[in-house]
């Protein structure tokens, strides 16, 4: 019972945690329930039973496949729901009529064949890089409509009526999940990558400002106070690839909304998320210095401190800068002086280092780093 | 027409390049296209047809959406189809006979809510860490079939049965997919998994081991000659940790094959990943002095040269030593002498360095990331 009381316990505090990191979760789940159970009960009451019969559970399968967080991610599966099963409807009722005309015995021939065939490519498109980023699920609706509709028994006929009826289910079931999705509290891909990037770059710039006097307060006493959590920030920059690539590809799919257009150009977050990455690992190595045994002799650390620190927290100002101008959407135009201010530090220090000191070295590195960004 | 054969030339191009970096990537889609042949014919000859009519189609769904490149991810997604399609077909029944209890208009009332209440909160589960990782597709496949079940105007029997056919039918797609999966060149994630950390680690010490030797002659003449291709290993690193935690997610679901047990510790694998990034995190760094412009002056470069490329090149043949003791599966015996070489050339140049010159001192860094690993 301990035991068990100890696992309830951590399930509650799971959780909470799972839900404090993001309240939209919740509505989230709330959004999905709202959808399903509007699409159940038209199932239940099934006003058009004359005309769809039993196929309406398409459409509350649609929904739950269809919805996802993010409304690029539910478009984009929505999309490419629907048409694709328009498509391979289409392919799938030419073929099955072409096969119906082969008589009994070279039918399943033909349509083995042809299924074979097309699930081998649609399969093997999949791996494609492009087509991977935006149709990979459309892909594999398209063989599966494909294999349902052709290899149908019915006649002619009732295999067209059967295709209209798959595809308009899931067209009701796909626009529930993406209207729902859009209109009620929506998390758009497009702010979510720009959120991300902007605080990516923010959490360089405040490993940069606390940096200088945190390392020279360690070459000093050994001891460093205070709140030092800024100091841990980066680290996630580290790994952001993939979150920032998927976020781009969903948010190709979203519409005009708020302060972005429809083919806003998300691509160029990227190659800013890329930069500031080069900058985390110049960052993770500078962090290295605040572990490191080696300490510089107090005479060098005296000349060295006030370009040093000034560098730092000058860059840490205009990785700041930069990312709150891309939050707000302005010109960086604050970030001008500290750049001037860190690169004057730079020759100084650049000077001072011409005497025979090499320590901080890529400290130098982060200028064209952040120059570069803006 | 010549744009089009411009681009017909690259489609041919891109398609070779796919096959060419994973020949494996042809055989799975021969894989698929066989699977699902042979369920569609199934389903077109239909021998159950007395039993399960036309739900037979369930399969052929089945297949195609649980075929993934690796054993370990079909696997994943077919027991969690199979699974969740089990649990949530008892509770749909229960809930159901429940619901035929409250009468005509109690009945709606108490379905809707019973389906909101499960899908919003397997949206919502679906959101823990855990459960994303390993059961995300069993919580749509539960609330999906859930609601299927649940909401069906039949009768109480009549229900059953359907809960009864359509486990039935997916239990024969999804084994499909996993038998063939399996049996016919299965690419295991384990083994993928395995060559990844290894080559990984492989890369780094290539580029140790070169790095000494390019650096000098950079800071010697400017000029570098030869192939310099390993240089570039390394950058594919940096970016590993989402790949490696996928393949270690799948290879968990695998069963006993070639030298890995079932329940093999693939977690460790994800610890040496992350030791294998840190250290490339130190490389990138160390790259970033190739291309510096700031210059040693000759005589403090002829002083350390031959503890710089020494260690250098020993740290390189450790990280080499350590990879194909991975790959192979024995202790890295083979890896001590070099290390006890690389810290002497370490303590060496540390005491060089103790006469002011700072520059390399992140090399130093690569041996604990070295020894560490081992």
């Amino acid at each position: 019972p301990e035991k068990l009381s100890a696992k309830v316990v951590d399930i509650v505090r799971t959780t909470k945690k799972v839900a404090e990191d993001d309240p939209r979760r919740i509505i989230h789940g709330i959004k999905v329930g709202l959808a399903m159970t509007v699409v159940s009960l038209f199932y239940y009451f099934n006003p058009l039973e004359d005309n769809f019969g039993d196929s309406t559970i398409w459409a509350v399968l649609s929904v739950i496949v269809v919805f996802e967080f993010s409304v690029g991610a539910t478009l984009g599966k929505g999309l490419n729901r629907v048409i694709a099963t328009f498509l391979a409807s289409f392919l799938g009722v030419g073929i099955h009529r072409l096969a119906t005309l082969t008589g009994e015995t070279g039918q399943p021939i033909l349509l083995g064949l042809f299924v074979f065939l097309i699930a081998a490519a649609a399969t093997f498109l999949r791996f494609f890089p492009q087509m991977k980023a935006r149709y990979d699920y459309g892909l594999l609706i398209f063989t599966l409509t494909f294999c349902l509709i052709s290899v149908s028994k019915n006649g002619n006929e009732e295999v067209l009526d059967m295709a209209i009826e798959r595809l308009s289910t899931i067209l009701m079931g796909a626009s529930t999940a993406m209207i729902t999705c859009i209109f009620i509290c929506p998390v758009w891909a497009g702010d979510e990558l720009h959120n991300l990037v902007a605080t990516n770059i923010e959490k360089l710039g405040n490993f940069l400002e606390g940096f200088g006097g945190e390392y020279l307060r360690i070459l000093g006493d050994g001891q460093s106070q205070g709140d030092k959590t800024f100091l841990q920030g980066y680290k996630s920059v580290l790994n952001s690839k993939s979150s920032e690539e998927s976020l781009a590809n969903f948010a190709k799919w979203e519409p005009h909304h708020g302060r972005f257009m429809f083919r806003h150009p998300w691509k160029q977050y990227l190659v800013v998320g890329v930069l500031a990455r080069q900058c985390a690992y110049q960052i993770e190595a500078l962090n290295g210095y605040l572990n490191s045994e080696i300490k510089t002799p107090p005479e060098i650390r005296s000349k060295i401190q006030e370009a040093c620190t000034k560098i730092s927290s000058e860059s840490g100002k205009v990785l700041k800068e930069l990312a709150s101008a891309i939050k707000n959407l302005t010109l960086p135009s604050l970030a001008d002086p500290h750049i001037a201010h860190s690169k004057v530090a730079a020759k100084n220090l650049k000077a001072l280092l011409k005497t025979g000191l090499w320590e901080d070295s890529n400290v130098l590195e982060m200028i064209p780093a952040a120059t570069v960004a803006s």
